[in-house]
């Protein structure tokens, strides 16, 4: 169903991202692509944080809506018309303290009309990672980018 | 149980927001405060749109994030020790298209323990208004900043 | 676009959930239908409690199931197809204490591909109404009722 | 921190069903309990279907419901007060078709506050098991059990 390699799903990812002015004024960077898994990240910068020097939930947010979106969109077809966020939760388990934030999404269910997306953000600071939050999204298949 | 006024609420809204770099970054301003109900809103930039040209979902994220969390905070006790985002679920419902987004939440049930909140989300374009996104969420009520 | 009326709304509502063994089972009944809002109840019984005696969370969870449902099959054309539910998220806010559950599921938006549904539940104790949970769904149009 | 036997936990867990009417009244049972993990289990009787004949969406729920507070349950102190669920979101990916529904929850990340809990619900046909519906919850840890 799906015939693309990793490499072409790679440049999709980053061709879409590099649309995106959102990811570069955070300066989010894709780490890893692969049919049905993404993984995202981003360095520390006081710009990112909030009033306890924490990484700002807003980032956790931005990392988890772009890498479910765009797992989904890597088990498209290949003439696939497009992916749109319907929704999505994400439970903040512990504080984003480190150097860097990574999110990795990765498929639970593709569907003719939407997939299914979990994704998990952990934050690195030397050697260990920390679990900071968990999602569960849903990503619909659209034929125009602007209609659910 | 809750005797600080409108003034005072808006205050510690706005001191709180000032000392989070992400949204100077993003550029978020509070636009209204008063017990139980904060708005925020951000003017259409460049930098805070995704591929197509709509607002990108990590903005209406990120308003939703502080939105949801501000309100929570200004039906704490005076002495109160602060807030911390548990979790939140978003539903999408239409592009940001427009000039300016707005993300307005209110409190639906107070608690010892924890807060729920609505929000919604419109995007301004001239004098009209579009319903973007919905969001709850659920506001813990802490005295350590970096414990659930 | 919607072409039924209100009477044919609740036969429509009704006739569908006639159909469904659980809610028999359950014993929750259709207590109002318009377009885009439908509610629905269901009377105190001990089988219907968790071990305080309060509403079971999963009764709770199956008035929202069916509402937000049905609420979304309201705003369907005519010859529409059918619904199904993609998700939803509950949250609890109090116990339900209470002679009698009720459910009101509102439309929010409604889409071409899916629309987004609010509910709240109230348990009521002789005049008093108290606020019980509130949920955000996503329910899906169909063409064939087991493919999302 | 938790000094309880898995005998231990598996006989609280079965404890606190048991005083449950609604458990009895859909028949779900405990099949599995250790730390931070819980499966429960129902068989498919007409009771508990939809008019399509699959697994309602509120059976679902309702193993969802308890076997994420279950699992939260299994992870706090031998001395803990007890748990109140907090919030759940639920995406159903694929229809209940099946002679047996089984929900297992498992903790994401125990909390002094709350417990975040993820759960998947399988259908059983014969030999092949289907994935139907997954999940995260958010269970406050509670002194009394009627107070967020």
């Amino acid at each position: 169903m799906n015939d693309r390699s990793s490499s072409d799903l790679a440049e999709l990812v980053r061709r879409t991202f590099d649309a995106q002015g959102f990811l570069h004024l955070v300066g989010a960077k894709v780490e890893f692509v692969e049919r049905g898994k993404v993984t995202l990240g981003v360095d520390r910068r006081d710009e990112l944080l909030q009033q306890h020097g924490f990484f700002h939930g807003g980032v956790v947010a931005l990392l988890i809506d772009n890498a479910t979106g765009a797992a989904a969109a890597t088990v498209q077809r290949a003439e696939g018309p497009g992916v749109l966020t319907a929704e999505y939760k994400i439970n903040f388990v512990s504080p984003g303290v480190g150097d860097r934030l990574s999110c990795t999404a990765e498929v639970v269910k593709p569907g003719r009309r939407m997939t299914v997306v979990e994704a998990k953000v952990h934050a690195y600071s030397g050697g260990t990672a920390k679990l900071v939050a968990v999602a569960l999204a849903t990503i619909a298949n659209v034929e125009v980018p602007d209609k659910l």
